[in-house]
């Protein structure tokens, strides 16, 4: 046998167990709680949601409203306009027709954000409050199914302390039957021990004398060796029987043991998994992957058609065209802009003679001023068509300036991290670049010049246009002249 | 000659083509105007898109701001939080991730929806102002041009209107000069036939008689044929220099007239278009599409910008996942979720035997209670496999209900003619939908009927885990007893 110190004793094992069973515990409740720190921080979030989708319906409201008396604000415009011809007219006007669908965009846009808005909150909203009222009502079954688990774990636990207590107990009538066995067989031991000591100290004595006493001893030994004999046959019998229920309760431990910690592992590694995802989160992430996909489907659907809407307006703006807008003008103001009747000759007196007269003797006079005027002509037209190519490369160098592509925002877009620092990077973007400013100045100054030259060839175009005339007119009629007459040679009275 | 009822009177014709000048007089005015009003449209139409853009930069501003309040509202919230870490812990959850970049979508919104207002305000609109400023000064201008080509033109028809007078005063001149010529040749014929009637006459007188009066006679006659002639030849000469001015006044009328048509045609033809095109438009439609792709490269940009979030919700949508929130929830709250230390056997006062004692007399027990667990077990396995299979069936059905694709709402977007019936469409998509309250119920039916057998299932595994762990220690042990001995046979004071 061991020193008692070298085991532990049964106080200490069950302090130790308890303390392990009470750390146990004490991890169940904690479970238990972080499930319902989990189900609050869900049923909040999806009040979060629904405040934010509710207040988000309120600000795409307004949003809406403010679109819709924006465009409605230019449209009654129009439409109080008397003058209907008149409006539809304009429309057909490249910038009138951008104009129109930037309104009609405006109107497209309120009518989308309203739409929006009325999703979140007949849409969207109802469904994160199902969500929530799902979420709290499947927490709360979760909840009874994880108690049952470990109320079921707690009794496994209570049943393994019960065994071993059991255990304890049957070890401890063995070990005692056990000590009570060994007493006995050390009083056999030393009641023969006794015999063989009393047999060997008489043998010197004298024979006679001793017989007597010797029959006597050995009467009273042999019934001394049978009690103990006796004694410790019932203690062995007794011992047997403890230690088989000692062993049969540490089988019992022994298993209990087992099933112990296969529940323990079963619970931790499969119970509390099975229990948050195909309980607490059932449909959770599901549901709420739909109410968002309903969000993102609503977004998109804006998104297209103000898309559409852009696109529109693209095209308007590609379809800015001086001079189909030009053209559409003069139509429209037919009357206004259509050629007057050809001045027709009017022959004074019944003047018969229509055309020119070339002959003789204002012949040679007219072929002296044609000749005058071609010469005259062909130096202004030299003249003019330098003034033209002036003209034309001043109007190409203001094309270039007003075509400058500078309307890229991007820029506008990409913000430092900062976010505060948006406002002063967008501002400098447009007036405040001092190459716009510059140009600016560059562009009025050009047009000054050009407009000088544009003068310049109007007036240069005018006196060539009436020289020609002349000219073509007096040289056609003097290639007419060898075959026409306009009776000046014979003058008479009946003729002219 | 032909009577002057059949061609024009001088009056006539003046009063004819006075008629025709003032009429082009009318048209010019007209034509004027008409460039007025479309600078005034213009003026107007610049000044509606400044206040338009204005009022859309207020509305923008304002969406921008209520989107940063609602953001913000949220966002305080969670900074708010004492604990950083548990807000830090939440993060890594799905759902919350989805909910963090619904806020940022919302700030970016609003940062974006500020940039928007910025650009019309200090891009767009102060492009709108220099188109304006343009348009005026530039109409102002192509007035000045117009006026001047009108002016000229004016000039003209009032040359034209000069010759014309001229022509009539020297062909009336001319004509005249004609008829006196004619009345010359008239008397001188009256004169010849005179004579010659005398001498017819004169012939049965007396010759004498007669022979002095017809000297004197003769000479009175020959003066008077002489001053006829005389006469004749001063108008003749006259007239031919009448003739000639009148023809020479009638090729300037008729040079005059081509002269005209050709200017009168060049300025309806040539010059109010390139007024208009080259003057009054001159960099109008660059300048304004300029500024109206710089409102499309915001829209665009804004778009893009929107859609970058979005696509990151959506990605956080579709990574929405129970198994790994579970996952992270049991790592975040590791000491409450990992399992506990296996219970260890502690041996009683020393026992030495820590297995499983399958000897006899204890065995033959053992082996019939292992038998009696393995039949046990292989019911309760089947029993359970069915109600895990029936609690599959009902998961995969609520798991089809809670994953229906119900979230396009494409459909609300569509919309019918009229803008009015917008509301009533949107609202019965999601809660109003018979077909979603039946779905409804029947999923808290489903539920019910799932959490039973949940229940079900889990204490049947519980059962099972515990036998199982005895079944499989005594199968064990029992396969081992041949080689392993617990003395239970032949127990001695010093064994066991």
């Amino acid at each position: 046998m061991t020193s008692p110190a070298k085991f532990k004793k049964d106080k200490e094992i069950i302090a130790e167990y308890d303390t392990q069973v009470k750390e146990i515990r004490a991890q169940l409740t904690e479970q238990m709680k972080c499930l319902d720190q989990q189900c609050e921080l869900r049923v909040q979030l999806l009040q979060d949601l629904q405040d934010f989708f509710r207040k988000k319906a309120e600000i795409e409201m307004d949003y809406s409203r403010n679109l819709e008396k924006l465009a409605e604000r230019f449209l009654a415009k129009t439409r109080s306009t008397k003058d209907q011809q008149f409006k539809k007219d304009q429309n057909v006007l490249s910038p009138v027709n951008c104009w129109n669908l930037l309104l009609n965009q405006v109107k497209r846009e309120s009518r989308d954000h309203t739409t929006l808005s009325d999703i979140y909150l007949n849409n969207i909203i109802p469904r994160f409050v199902q969500v929530s009222e799902d979420s709290g009502r499947l927490f709360k079954k979760s909840k009874e199914v994880g108690q049952q688990l470990q109320d079921d774990l707690m009794k496994v636990l209570n049943e393994l302390y019960s065994v071993m207590k059991t255990y304890h107990m049957y070890n401890a009538d063995s070990i005692s039957a056990q000590s009570k066995l060994k007493e006995a067989e050390k009083q056999e031991e030393k009641q023969i021990g006794k015999s063989v000591k009393q047999e060997d100290r008489q043998t010197p004595r004298s024979p006679d004398s001793t017989a007597n006493v010797r029959i006597e001893e050995k009467h009273v030994r042999r019934s001394s060796v049978k009690k103990i004999e006796k004694m410790k046959e019932k203690r062995q019998a007794k011992y047997t029987e403890n230690k088989l229920k000692a062993i049969k309760a540490r089988n019992e431990y022994l298993l209990a043991l087992e099933a112990t910690n296969a529940s323990v592992f079963k619970y931790y590694i499969h119970d509390l998994s099975d229990i948050i995802d195909q309980c607490c989160d059932l449909g959770y992430h599901a549901s709420l992957n739909r109410a968002l996909r309903t969000f993102l489907s609503a977004e998109l659907n804006l998104e297209q058609s103000k898309h559409e809407g852009l696109d529109a307006i693209e095209n308007a703006v590609e379809n800015l065209d001086a001079t189909s807008d030009k053209q559409r003008l003069m139509e429209m103001y037919n009357n206004v802009f259509c050629p007057p009747m050809k001045f027709e000759f009017q022959p004074h007196m019944g003047d018969m003679a229509s055309q020119l007269c070339a002959q003789q003797p204002v012949q040679s006079e007219l072929v002296q001023r044609c000749q005058q005027l071609q010469s005259r002509l062909s130096t202004l037209k030299i003249e003019n068509e330098e003034v033209k190519k002036t003209m034309e490369a001043t109007l190409q160098t203001i094309q270039d300036i007003v075509t400058v592509e500078d309307f890229d925002v991007s820029d506008c877009f990409q913000y430092s991290n900062s976010m505060e620092s948006v406002k002063s990077t967008v501002s400098e973007t447009f007036m405040s670049k001092p190459s716009i400013a510059k140009r600016r100045a560059n562009q009025q100054e050009t047009e000054q010049f050009y407009f000088t030259k544009m003068k310049e060839y109007l007036e240069g175009r005018n006196l060539i246009t009436k020289l020609q005339a002349k000219h073509d007119l007096l040289q056609k009629t003097l290639g007419e002249s060898q075959r026409t007459d306009c009776n000046l040679a014979r003058i008479s009275v009946s003729s002219c």
